[in-house]
């Protein structure tokens, strides 16, 4: 594959992972169809397995991966659901998992990725040190780095969502999801595009953590500094290569303030009856703000993970 | 229709209301899978139309009537998700529903009636007073009764969630749902007996609220007396043609304790993703319980509905 991921790559992931990731339903509303003037085509990821779409990039890159390359197992860096999902992966693949976490990791999390067999390192809680000791346990094992975002593979996996989406509803006006470091977001563009050219594809980011927003404005990758907001799992920087992948699918990025995105969280659990966390939210958040013009329009939305503490809701 | 619907019944039914009501997924969890040994096939109608199963019934019996019948409209008493359903079913036919509640009714119920475009009347919150208020305002208004379980129509409704859920998967060994006033129970052991006479048809009754239980140890249908569960759907008595058809159909029942209601709910929002009310959490909070051998058989289940205060979960 190239560094680039094209809609090619995207079939051939799914063809790769259908024995491990499901296909996840496809919901609609009446009720919020109607709020919001649009037929709404909400893409159930937060019902997939580990409970995100994260699964999907995972075992493509995993799989995708050489006996020999897979030999000495995968490492990655991921506090969240990227780690699960590599920790799965290489349980699939019959291989081992290490995985580094910073230390102030929720337990449940923790506990998952344990779960499913996986070696954790423990590092500070900062990017520097994320990298780094994941860099020194890579050398120690020789284990194969899985990036939660910046690796071909894992965008390639990412777009299956879509993919499937666009499968069961050909006809789409445009395509939401949320971005962080942009891999959902980059395979979103490449499937929806790919099998679509009119279609148009936006990313909703936090407006505490909008280092996309600001890259698209500058049409320069900006830095992100002192993340703040509910949707802990959008708090990853762009990259070169998902940057480059957005800007060719003319894709569009709005912000989304944290009150919006509860709100659409809460929206959703009581209209839809289905939990999805702040980060998957944040689609609904910025139709409730008016971000976005969809009125009269068919819109896919990626609601891309359902992990949830329940005795921390955000409206307690 | 005889006043014990069959097969056919249902089958009807099915054609009556697909226009009105969602056909439900059938959701299963891996995780859930290895926890109970089981094959588990969620119908999940905490998807459907407002919320839960009861729009099956309320379509099925309001249709069902001619247009003399629905010229005064429809009137039936109930404090729950019956109401929504006959208020819903009412507009969708063109006809008056006329609703009758207790004063203590939470306000999000009686928003979402009204919602419907319903007329409210309200009243002590007794039984008796229920029945009593109600005949008085069909005695006023000519409108036509449609009992939340003790109708025909109603029950053969209720039995096409369990139509589906055969239709998508034949080879079922048993079907669990809550039973209260066995309208649902009743239905589902009409469809699932109709379509498989080996699948076994079990109900599960709240221990605080267990008439259906002691009916069945006793052979005779037994008054239930100050009811106590957070199932709050779950507190109506059996009728003399809801026990008849349970008992044709070799149903059995299980009483639950909260605790394991309530452990159950929380299993499946965490693990499933999906949002139920305790009243449909029963069925698993039977399976913690170890109150139905389930090992190594395919069971399916109703999840009834998703109706949820998010302000007030039974955790907290």
């Amino acid at each position: 594959m190239k560094e680039i991921p094209e809609l090619k790559d995207v079939q051939e992931a799914a063809e790769r992972i259908w024995p491990h990731a499901h296909r996840t339903p496809v919901l609609t509303s009446r009720t919020l169809d109607e709020r919001f003037g649009a037929r709404l085509f909400f893409k159930c990821e937060n019902l997939q397995r580990v409970g995100a779409f994260k699964i999907r990039g995972a075992c493509n890159a995993v799989f995708a991966l050489s006996d020999e390359e897979v030999r000495h197992g995968v490492a990655t860096h991921s506090s969240g659901n990227h780690a699960q999902a590599v920790a799965l992966a290489a349980r699939l693949r019959g291989t081992r998992a290490f995985i580094i976490m910073p230390e102030n990791s929720p337990k449940v999390k923790i506990a998952a990725v344990e779960g499913y067999g996986a070696t954790i390192t423990f590092c500070k809680p900062t990017l520097e040190a994320r990298a780094s000791v994941c860099a020194e346990v890579m050398r120690k094992t020789g284990a194969t780095l899985v990036h939660s975002y910046d690796n071909a593979h894992v965008i390639a996996g990412q777009g299956t969502a879509t993919l499937e989406l666009m499968q069961d509803y050909a006809d789409l006006d445009m395509v939401l999801a949320p971005i962080s470091g942009g891999g959902l977001l980059s395979g979103t563009a490449i499937a929806a595009k790919g099998l679509s050219p009119r279609v148009q594809v936006i990313g909703c980011e936090p407006e505490g953590a909008d280092d996309a927003y600001r890259s698209f404005q500058t049409g320069k990758l900006q830095p992100l500094t002192k993340p703040q907001t509910i949707a802990d799992a959008l708090i990853a920087s762009l990259s070169e290569r998902t940057f480059a992948i957005l800007r060719k699918h003319d894709c569009r990025v709005v912000t989304v303030s944290d009150p919006a995105t509860i709100a659409g969280m809460r929206l959703v659990w009581e209209r839809m009856k289905i939990i999805i966390e702040p980060s998957a939210a944040i689609t609904v958040g910025a139709l409730l703000e008016g971000k976005i013009a969809v009125s009269g329009r068919r819109v896919g939305i990626i609601l891309s993970g359902g992990n949830v503490d329940l005795d921390r809701l955000p409206w307690r």
